[in-house]
């Protein structure tokens, strides 16, 4: 088995101050919040960044920000910034892969979400895939439902993904795939039958985060916090 | 083993007189060729209609100059209407169901297709499986993808979808689910696990449908030609 690599989230796309207050939404409280995940252990830092409004933003100004307080506090911690839908204009979520940061999420396909559809048209996968050679910027290709995991296996074929690819099963967002242990156990299966060389993770939304980060272990995955 | 529902879908959302000049595009056309293929066996006609500019439509007067030929040329045949995304005004694609047909295509979730989004949000499928229940028309889910299999177990479970639900696995689609057997083979014992009362067939698109007709009858689900 390999090393498990703990992931943390630090800020989603969704919580609001409103909500849940000690969700850190600033560049500053953000920092402070992985620095601490840094210090338990984490390794990875996935980033979604907020304007002003506390809106889910692409703003390369703020990523910057969050990924130089990152580097300065966390040393050798990896960075990965989100390109995802919520709340974004498609033509926007790829403006801050010249960063280049150490990763970046890639869905590969759309779905459905809890009350919109996330939208990941054909061309505009492969163009955030291309941006993310161009900028040698390892994709996490994010799979909501299972036939991103053949889309997946199309941009290695296709050149539009480095080799080793790596993988992200997410389970539990409503509408998308639920947190159900033979769903992750289908989907291992074929990632070992269409992409052998792949590494892989798995995530549960909310309440399915830890029962998903057991079963990943057992099945031999990464792990997720 | 059930009897086998020989299903025709004479039009398509896609193909076009300067690609293939037989696809039956008039009215006219459309029930000749509904006729010939209910005179060699089909018993269920699954309807896409198309305005002058060959283009998909929603155009209830379209849909019920089809409805009234074949109930004419084909008495007992099954009419089934297409709500597909393809083409198609969101706001539109139900306003035909008044007419109530047998039955009606629902994509419970969405996708992507070729070279665009499925796009079904989950208010408008909700929309949708109501407007369906009052018109007492049964709906066909349709399954590009596997999240959309829960979504219908959710519809049952919310009172949209009467009991038992119909299932349509739909494989060959690119950027959807792939002809791959033990997909098909997962989605079925899914199936029978989350909702053991429902009837499913499987649809292959193009090149696949045989091997797909092939492998859901070895699975005990009826077919589409
Ligand atoms: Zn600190
Ligand atoms: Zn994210
Ligand atoms: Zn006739
Ligand atoms: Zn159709």
């Amino acid at each position: 088995m390999q090393p498990c690599i703990i992931t943390v989230a630090i800020t989603g796309s969704v919580p609001r101050k409103k909500d849940t207050p000690a969700v850190p939404v600033t560049v500053a409280e953000q920092i402070e919040s992985t620095h601490e995940a840094f210090e338990a252990g984490a390794v990875l830092a996935h980033i979604h960044v907020r304007d002003d409004g506390e809106n889910s933003s692409s703003d390369p100004e703020r990523f910057a920000a969050v990924q130089a307080g990152i580097e300065k506090h966390c040393p050798g911690m990896i960075v990965q910034f989100s390109t995802g839908a919520r709340g974004r204009q498609l033509s926007e979520r790829g403006g801050m892969l010249y960063l280049r940061p150490d990763m970046a999420s890639l869905a590969t396909g759309s779905v459905n979400f809890p009350t919109f559809v996330n939208e990941n048209p054909p061309d505009f996968i492969r163009g955030l895939a291309q941006t993310m050679l161009d900028y040698e910027v390892k994709a996490e290709c994010e799979i909501f439902d299972l036939a991103m995991l053949y889309n997946a296996a199309d941009l290695v074929r296709d050149g539009l993904l480095a080799s080793p690819p790596h993988v992200q099963f997410v389970l539990g967002v409503k509408n998308a795939l639920p947190a159900r242990r033979e769903v992750l156990e289908f989907e291992v299966a074929q990632l070992k039958q269409i992409l052998p060389e792949a590494t892989w993770t798995a995530a549960g939304l909310g309440r399915h985060q830890l029962e998903v980060n057991h079963w990943a272990l057992e099945l031999g995955g990464h792990c997720r916090t």
